[in-house]
């Protein structure tokens, strides 16, 4: 293969089927050899989509054996981490091993960083065949080589906290960018949104609850399932009022957000890893108000047809992975709020046991 | 079955599975007696979903007895005209036959309606086996009845136009009533935004270049993938620029889109029935705009996940298929526009050949 003539969003690492972009292949030419505009990471960690990993612990029951033989199975066989159920991928944290004379990425050997880009459309090689890790956790450890692009995004690691928190945040920093960017525009036109958070002690959930108070949000509610992630958000206090319910229950989800903010929230942000919750946000947004699904399990016609059904004229969004300043955005949350700093310290810790 | 206390949304109709509403239902109670709120339509005409219909099309390589046969079977073990591959539905028109006492929909015993929620939601009963129908087109002679809940939507049909044409435009009404607010927005914003609606030539894609004009958009442009949509969307003068493209090619869609204004257009909207189109319309659309999705064959995560891929900083809107006043808004674009009128004529004549 030549990689003298390289497309800058990776079109020529495609293998089949021909014509479209890496994310929408089922193969990607994972080779290690790079073109001039191209950059090589030493792989060090996966971290994989939270609704990739359930798909794949739950289809296994949590035999982790097996989920680890899928994983490499599926790497192996698209050279990239694309799950074919969820469709859905995860990030990486790596070392810069080589740097093509044309990438404009500014990286040098030796870098430590992690890539902004799903791990659905990054090529991908692993040597070790996985034997590092358990099966158990989201948290990958291995050892093998993944392609950047020249129209890639990474961010080189921070130096005041560790990698795997790092990682743990930048997977996710789309959602509390685009919380941001919503609650600010509303307060632009002079109101201080409410905001409901479906899944609000997850790590998606819990940095989109911090980014709604740092931008002037009004009163903000935390939905999670099991009083165990109820005290855990508490605990944290970041948000006004926690409130349990399941979200795929439409009308007890919406029950419990009008009971902990007097009225249907202007916002309201899924970030739960299950199918089904789109009717349940609907129903729990205000006339007029805002719905983001960041959630990769959320169904495109369940949420259009949902709120056609509901006569709902809400205003629905799909998460963006990327906003500019995402991840400089999300570790800046964690420095300047140490609860929130303390919730995701004691996830890594945790899936780390 | 006792419809003594019945849910605003429709939930009393929910056979299986329990706890669900309507739309996520698998199967619904289409028993013909209604509750106090409720209203029986006796329904004349299905519209079937342009994406549910191509589906069914292509499954049975265009053989209609065997088209009708499967809408026919869906119905009757479904209770709803719910296409289960697409998700998708459609809409009906037909007669009010009974109105319960306490229904606020205003109607009264008689009335000639649509409805504009989705078939996906809406309990039916088919009593013809549908055999005025050739299965050779979306439009669907029919006898039989439906049922609407309190918060159902409905419209009763003009006096101006025939029943087939209002019906046409009311399928689609939520794309043009969205793109409105959008250009809208913009142009509050002292900006006359470029506009690329890829599927330019189909229903939800001419209305909303027709709405994209009213409300003041900058340069247009319609991408159609034939030569003879093209020819059909140059006459009707809609769009400022008629390209040729393939949008599920997202090199050739984004090429084509700046060609056509210059560079990438400040809101691209997809209103093509085929999947696969995320990537293109990403790449289309200019850094900081907005994308908006229609086409009920938009995947989630392709849209989230390519997005991101492409370090594409992009709004991107679920088309919901609800604004409030978006029928009225619709078919007065048809009133305003003689030429979005025609193509609407044009097109409701060539169904029923």
């Amino acid at each position: 293969m030549s990689h003298d003539t390289t497309s800058p969003v990776g079109a020529h690492r495609v293998l089949e089927p021909q014509g479209v972009l890496p994310q929408a292949a089922w193969r990607l030419d994972a080779d290690p050899r790079i073109g001039p505009d191209e950059v090589r990471i030493r792989v060090t960690r996966l971290n994989l989509d939270a609704a990739s990993y359930q798909q794949l612990h739950d289809k296994h029951f949590g035999d982790g054996a097996r989920v680890r033989a899928e994983v490499a199975g599926i790497i192996a066989s698209r050279g990239k981490m694309h799950n074919p159920v969820t469709g859905s991928g995860g990030m990486l944290i790596g070392v810069v091993e080589e740097v093509g004379p044309d990438s404009p990425l500014g990286l040098t050997v030796g870098d430590r960083v992690a890539t902004l880009v799903s791990l659905t459309l990054t090529p991908l090689r692993i040597e070790d065949e996985l034997g590092r890790w358990d099966g158990m956790s989201e948290q990958v450890p291995c050892d093998g080589t993944a392609i950047l692009f020249r129209r890639s995004i990474v961010a080189t690691l921070p130096d005041d906290m560790s990698q795997e928190l790092a990682m743990s945040v930048n997977d996710v920093c789309g959602a509390p960018a685009l919380t941001a960017r919503v609650v600010a525009d509303y307060r632009r036109r002079g109101i201080a949104p409410t905001v409901a958070v479906l899944g609000g002690a997850g790590k998606s959930g819990s940095l989109s609850l911090a980014a709604a108070r740092m931008e002037g949000a009004g009163r903000t509610v935390g939905v999670v399932p099991v009083e165990r992630e109820a005290d855990a958000l508490r605990s944290a206090g970041i948000a006004d009022v926690v409130a349990l319910a399941d979200a795929r229950d439409p009308i007890g989800v919406s029950d419990a957000v009008v009971e902990a903010l007097g009225a249907p929230a202007d916002i309201t942000i899924v970030c739960v890893t299950v199918p089904g919750c789109e009717h349940g946000a609907v129903l729990c947004t205000a006339e007029g108000g805002t719905v983001i699904f960041f959630s990769m399990a959320t169904s495109f016609t369940a949420a259009a047809l949902g709120a056609e059904g509901l006569a709902a004229d809400v205003t629905m969004l799909i998460g963006n992975g990327y906003t500019r300043g995402h991840a400089a955005y999300a570790l800046d949350l964690l420095r300047q709020d140490p609860a929130i700093r303390a919730l995701f310290e004691a996830r890594v810790a945790g899936e780390d046991r």
